[in-house]
């Protein structure tokens, strides 16, 4: 067989020509959105990558990172810059300012193409981005931010650096596996990840994407991409739609219920894919001011765990939810939850689409025990979720010059991702995510999951919230500590809501905490989950008043 | 990114635990269809690569080759020997015994497996394959008929020889590009020549069968394989279900319209796949006795073009055809003819359909002129189809020991694939086959179509049959010969015919043939096709009765 590398460049000009009249649909807050055809997509591509080397001196595996929202220009840039065989670096713009100082710092980003819109957050940034020569501003917003804002800084409007390039351009042929892209992971501890994205992942990923069982589009579709592209490569729809000519409609920084529901109206698309945040505010949007949303057969929900009582109020709507699961690391698709044949339309297909889903043929799967065992896929043995596959990461970038980084907390010894998930798998191959490795307790050799314990407190009439987090143990290494937030008026005391556990929890007896204490409230993080990190600290410290029984 | 190689053993592992219940249904004939589960497949095929290596000693690259119906053996046949790390060659059973006889000895093929029920085709040709040492033998068969037929030769049932194996195989990691398939090509010239299918290329060719812009199946589908095992590795189809659990229904040797109609009607298939010959034949089936096809949706046809009418009738029988295009030198996916968005439910879809389809991103397509030059995608210019992926052939098997052939008239200088195929290419990347490059006219630097004189001259009523060869021409360089079948008591003469061709044939006057004769029938090939090789040879040995006008 003939020996093709597989790259980004390949479906920049498929998609381009064979799709040349597919769109990109663009919300512009008023009026008409913005069309684009692919055709016109890969014209501008070819004349960003002349810029990019011609008047900015792009070469080599530079890095060009991007400060930017879901539009036509991202997706430009998404395929001019690997497809030169530079790399696009895109820069989450919901991180503090000192980690995306660090991340550009790390990644030596020498060109940023950002959003108008963006620069109030970039300009404050730029004295301390040590990289970056030159800055490329598309779209609306206040130029003038940026004067006098660094003096090693050349700044260059898009449209103007573009405008009398060749609008083709000789893709070099280039090594499958030599870095795309790369996205920072935001870790809680320690400095943030960057992952390093190969054409071949790329492709591979773009092809598994496509397939029937998977989110299976075709140029009969348009997707509402509202992850942002900042976020993983927007899950790999650009490069997917790209690839088949699906059409992409892209909100901009237009990300609010209403707008949301409004383009899902006007433009009628057959496909969506969010975080569910984003669908529980589309969904009290409608039930203020309904809207025709019939149109989405298909939303695909990753990012984290979609509610049931959301799913099912999606299902009234006609608006068809399909979980998924993945992470920075994973491309990110690690599994879907198309539900067996064998289910449909049966009791049990609700339970099959509330699992995070089953794995494709390209990701190989396996969960790890306590002590290291690997457990059986059983549906009721957690473990610690590893998985394997030529779009799933096999170590961190170190920065110009230095080695990968392979943290053993991250990659086992036989170069598996270990993913801190912890789950179960069934003998068909779904997953049901329960925990996170970090937040489950150790003790004695064995797992107890802080979130059963949480569910099954939090099922108690008394109680408003509750944390359980592990705490150190001479005997058993880690036992669980229990933090309740009562409802005002409530009257139960420890030991009521310990034999509550035991009978109405169904939790096994030597899973039960010892230690407990009353809180005024959980400690949160930004974007709203339980900061367990918060209180571990505190209970290190004897600032809980704990009660053992 | 991990560096994870695509190997066919994944397919296998993936798709006997994670869709372990979908299942191979096979026809026999009488009675219940067999049964067998993806789990038990995949226990069987490592049962057989037990027996393979330890019993009759393959190892590395060596050949097995199959002599099989579709069936779950031979279906265990493609995973197993591959997996393993040698080479699975499937021989085609419709082959000249002499050619057969050529074809293993080429390969040295080292185990054949094959049916019982084609004993009498491989008994006498055994004593002439000099590579073999054994004949595994699975189904029902006169085993006797090996008695005696080759001395070096051990004969093994299959069920015995894999009876006592283990039911797990610890799968070597291999280089993805290593050998897993071979298939010769029965070439109307010359000696048939091996293509060879790398684990990488049978991988990304799954992927692609199951992208929903090609035949996008689930576990909810069940697909009617006609298409035979030894051809082209069955379209793909055997690796591509396993690779999503789709049920594979599978004829054996009942491959007459009317078991075909029969399993049809009672297992309910959602795809099928196969030439359009065995739907002619399905459709006068169903005329003489009317079945339900209606489970049907999806019918894909390749192989040679499908008839307007054929597949008219089809949509009217509720059975949706799509067509395909491909050889055995592109695995064989190279295009699939799903219409373009923007033309579903209009007059234009159906003409969509009637091309051979659009290439997907992994295929990319010239056409090249007489003169060697690129030509066009605007529909109208044609030249020969050259095709560049990572399922292409870049060359063909030498041999063992030998260089691998690359014949400058079956691939470019820079490595693309010559298919042989005339036709056209839209705008939006749909091809138009128009004629074979060895049956069109180099005439003065221009082509001239067969295919198009003849679908005029056919279109006079006085004409029953007509076929147009090259003819060496001293000022042209080759000129038209036109030879007409004329109707029984037609009157028509030459010179009537002609004013039709430019009249009412719409054919251009440079392109009307100077040579005339009438002949009593066209010559045919053993599958109906015209035989012009036999016209040529005619006309040069001064046979022809031939009339300048």
């Amino acid at each position: 067989m003939q020996d093709v590398p597989l790259l980004i460049s390949r479906i920049l000009t498929h998609g381009s020509a064979l799709h040349g009249s597919s769109q990109v649909i663009t919300w512009t807050g008023e009026g008409e959105p913005r069309r684009r055809s692919f055709a016109e997509v890969g014209a501008r591509s070819a004349k960003l990558a002349h810029a990019l080397r011609d008047d900015l001196g792009v070469q080599g595996d530079a890095r060009v990172a991007t400060l930017m929202w879901n539009n036509p220009e991202h997706v430009e840039a998404y395929f001019a810059i690997p497809s030169m065989g530079a790399v696009l670096h895109t820069l989450n713009l919901r991180l503090p300012a000192e980690q995306l100082v660090w991340i550009v710092n790390h990644a030596a980003d020498r060109v940023v193409i950002a959003n108008g819109s963006l620069l109030p957050l970039l300009a404050p940034l730029l004295p301390h981005l040590k990289s970056v020569e030159h800055v490329v501003v598309s779209g609306p917003g206040d130029r003038s931010l940026l004067d006098g804002a660094s003096a090693q800084v050349r700044v260059h409007e898009y449209e103007d650096l573009i405008a009398d390039k060749p609008e083709t351009y000789d893709w070099p042929e280039l090594d499958e596996r030599q870095a795309a892209a790369m996205c920072y992971t935001s870790g809680t501890t320690g400095d943030p990840k960057g992952v390093v994205y190969s054409h071949r992942s790329i492709y591979l990923h773009s092809m598994q994407v496509n397939m029937a069982q998977s989110m299976g589009l075709t140029d009969q579709d348009t997707s509402l991409i509202v992850v942002p592209q900042f976020h993983v490569n927007a899950w790999g729809l650009p490069h997917a739609t790209f690839m088949t000519g699906v059409n992409m409609l892209m909100p901009d920084r237009f990300l609010q219920p209403g707008p949301l529901a409004e383009m899902i109206e006007s433009e009628r698309p057959t496909h969506a894919a969010a975080v569910p945040t984003i669908w529980q505010g589309l969904l009290q949007e409608l039930k203020a001011k309904p809207r025709d949303v019939s149109s989405l057969g298909q939303v695909t929900i990753g990012g984290s765990a979609c509610p049931p009582a959301l799913m099912a109020a999606f299902d009234e709507l006609g608006m068809r939810v399909c979980h998924a699961w993945g992470m920075t690391e994973t491309s990110p698709l690690g599994t879907i939850a198309r539900p067996p044949a064998r289910v449909i339309g049966t009791d049990e297909e609700f339970a099959y689409r509330l699992t995070q889903g089953r794995f494709p043929a390209s990701v190989e799967a396996r969960l790890t025990g306590p002590g290291g065992e690997r457990l059986p896929w059983d549906g009721e043995s957690a473990g610690e979720l590893e998985v394997r596959g030529p779009w799933i990461a096999g170590a961190y970038y170190g920065g110009q010059d230095a080695e990968v980084l392979r943290p053993a907390d991250k990659f086992s010894e036989d170069g598996w991702l270990k993913t801190g998930d912890v789950g179960t798998i069934s003998p068909d191959g779904y997953l049901t995510l329960t925990d996170r490795a970090k937040d489950v307790i150790k003790s004695g050799g064995e797992w107890i999951s802080s979130v059963d314990l949480e569910n099954a407190l939090m099922a108690h009439p008394d109680v408003a919230e509750a944390a359980v987090v592990a705490v150190p143990d001479d005997k058993w290494g880690e036992r669980p500590l229990a933090t309740v937030v009562l409802k005002e008026g409530a009257t139960a005391d420890f030991a009521t809501l310990r034999a509550f556990l035991a009978d109405e929890g169904k939790i096994a007896k030597w899973q039960l905490p010892e230690r407990w204490t009353v809180i005024e409230a959980v400690p949160k993080t930004s974007v709203g989950k339980f900061d367990k990190k918060v209180l571990r600290g505190q209970y290190a410290a004897g600032d809980l008043d704990v009660t053992q029984i």
